[in-house]
Order: C-alpha cells, then sequence, then structure tokens
C-alpha cells in the first residue's frame, strides 16, 4: 500500500474532499501547514531580472514567501494509486504557480485501531 | 527502522504519551489534523438508508465530516515496532468508530542534529 | 528520491528557509507541532538522580514535557540527500537538547500538479 501526500490549495479542499469520496477511498487526514515551490514560473520576471532590471529582481526576491496549504495523506492499496492521483489532479490543476505536489510514499502496514485489522483490510 | 504515524483521537494524547514512555520509546513528534475514516460503521444506519429511510439517509451524509485528530510520528527500530504498535492500540482502542489508523512506512536514515550521530543511534 | 523530514527549532526556521534555498533545494512545505526527544541530555541532573537527589528526580519528572517545533519536509533526487542534510545541520546543531532529528523516507513518485510532471522533473 501507498501513502499519497497531497499538497493543495487551501481552496480546493472542498473539491478533493469530494472527489475522494467519488474515487472510493474517502478516507483521509488533513493538516495545515505553508510552503514554497520552485517559485520560478513567471518567464517575463526571470528574464528581466537576468537583464538587470530592478524591479523584476525585486519581484525575484519575492519567491522565498511562504503559502499557506492543506496537507492531505490518504493511505490506498497499489491498486488505487492512479486512481487517486488521477482524482485529486482532476480538481486542483489550474496551470497556475502554487498548484502543488502529491508525493505517493511506501507504506509496509496499517493497522485499524477499533478492530485491530490490519494490511489491505485496514484501508478498504 | 520505521516511522508509526498514529492518527488518534484528541482526548487520547495523554495517556499515548504514557505508554510511549512507558514501551522505553519516548521520543515524537506531534501535530494537530483533522480527518475522516470510511464513516460506514453504524449498521443499523446503512440498512435504514439502504431501505429508503430518510432520516438514516440524512445521517449517511454526515459520513464527510471531518474531526480534529492529534496525528504522532513516532521513529523506531524494526524490532520494536510491534511493542509501540500494541502499546497505541492497548489505549487507544474504544471499539467505537473514529479510533484512528496507525500507519507504519520505512525510513532509510535518522539523523540527531546535536551530535550528527546517525542510523539507530539517532533514535535510541 | 527521499523525503527529508527535519523537526527543527521554531526559531531556526529562517535559516533552514536560507539554506535551503542556497542548497538549490528551495521547495518544501513545513508545519507546526510539538515533541519530544529522549529528554536525557543532562548528565548532572541524571547522575544526580540516579544517586537519589529529590531535585534531579523532579527535573527529570519534566523530561514528558513537549515543546514547540517545526516540521519541514522536502522531496529531493536520491544524489541530493546528503547535501541537503549537511545543510539543515549546519544552521541547527547547537549542540543543546532540542536541535531536533532529520528523518530520510523513501519517495515512489512525485507529481507537479501543475503540469502533471512526475519523477525527479516534478522536484527539481
Amino acid at each position: 500500500m501507498k501513502e499519497i501526500m497531497a499538497i493543495i490549495r487551501m481552496n480546493k479542499m472542498n473539491q478533493t474532499k469530494k472527489v475522494l469520496a467519488d474515487s472510493g477511498m474517502p478516507a483521509f487526514v488533513a493538516r495545515e501547514g505553508y510552503g514554497r515551490g520552485k517559485g520560478l514560473v513567471n518567464q517575463a520576471v526571470l528574464e528581466g531580472a537576468a537583464a538587470g532590471n530592478e524591479e523584476a529582481i525585486a519581484l525575484l526576491g519575492t519567491k522565498g514567501r511562504l503559502y499557506p496549504k492543506r496537507i492531505l495523506s490518504i493511505v490506498v492499496p497499489d491498486a488505487e494509486v492512479g486512481k487517486v492521483v488521477d482524482a485529486i489532479l482532476s480538481v486542483n490543476k489550474t496551470g497556475q504557480a502554487g498548484d502543488g505536489k502529491i508525493f505517493v510514499l511506501p507504506v509496509t502496514d496499517s493497522i485499524r485501531v477499533r478492530t485491530g485489522e490490519d494490511g489491505d483490510a485496514a484501508i478498504i
């Protein structure tokens, strides 16, 4: 099984919750965080800065800013990873910088605390 | 070594801290989160909804609600995983929906920042 | 690729942001947490407690306290792990208890939501 860790925009939380439920994998845990990506997506600013334009250089300086994000963790059987990743992409891809990242991590075991069930039985 | 990620009820934090210390693995980091499970544990509601009972259907609709949780990460040597998982189960299993989940993830390396020690020496 | 999870002092956040940018791996997500380590670093207190000194025993009792921490996750290609870990150590090692821990976890895949790129291309 795998952990799908999705770092998304705060305002995409409700749509993401919905597509996760629709995908048949409704269980997740979320937390608030803040982050930054490469921050290098505005080509005009990049080229302006490279050419020595002071305003562009000042704008580049803001790439270190941290933005509030939602971090979701969903643990799913291996066979469901592609479907869940596609579901998350379908509602989070705006094409603008700040759309976030999805990481897939191996999980050795899962245990449902209420019943003590483990393995895939604990997550489906 | 492994990361044990435990998603537990907020009011189980103190008991969980205590059993972790008693298990000889006191070090952990915790954060606040909110989550949901399958939300499908009340058989009477499920059967009522399947039979078309409107109140039961309305109750089912609440399964998407997110509940506040504590998320703990404890990194332990492989040999300690079973003991620590059992310790967490021993105080978090109420038998009611919402008891949480425990995930076990592989960890490649650990480093204690103060000393630079790595491997098992960093966590025991 | 690997996730580098660094649990650091709150007041080391700005310096850590800077060294991550300098290391060429500026992208990360951070969250607030609270934690404790082994809490067994004051040898004088330890020896005093072992000798039956009541004040030392009382001080030992405080080892269960949780301290606020910042938890950073940085996902990097395998070849960059050593450099990024060293960068984090360089600004977080004070030699005092509470310096934190760094964990390295395997990551199976990364996806940049904006473009759908995956693998190392999503993180560099």
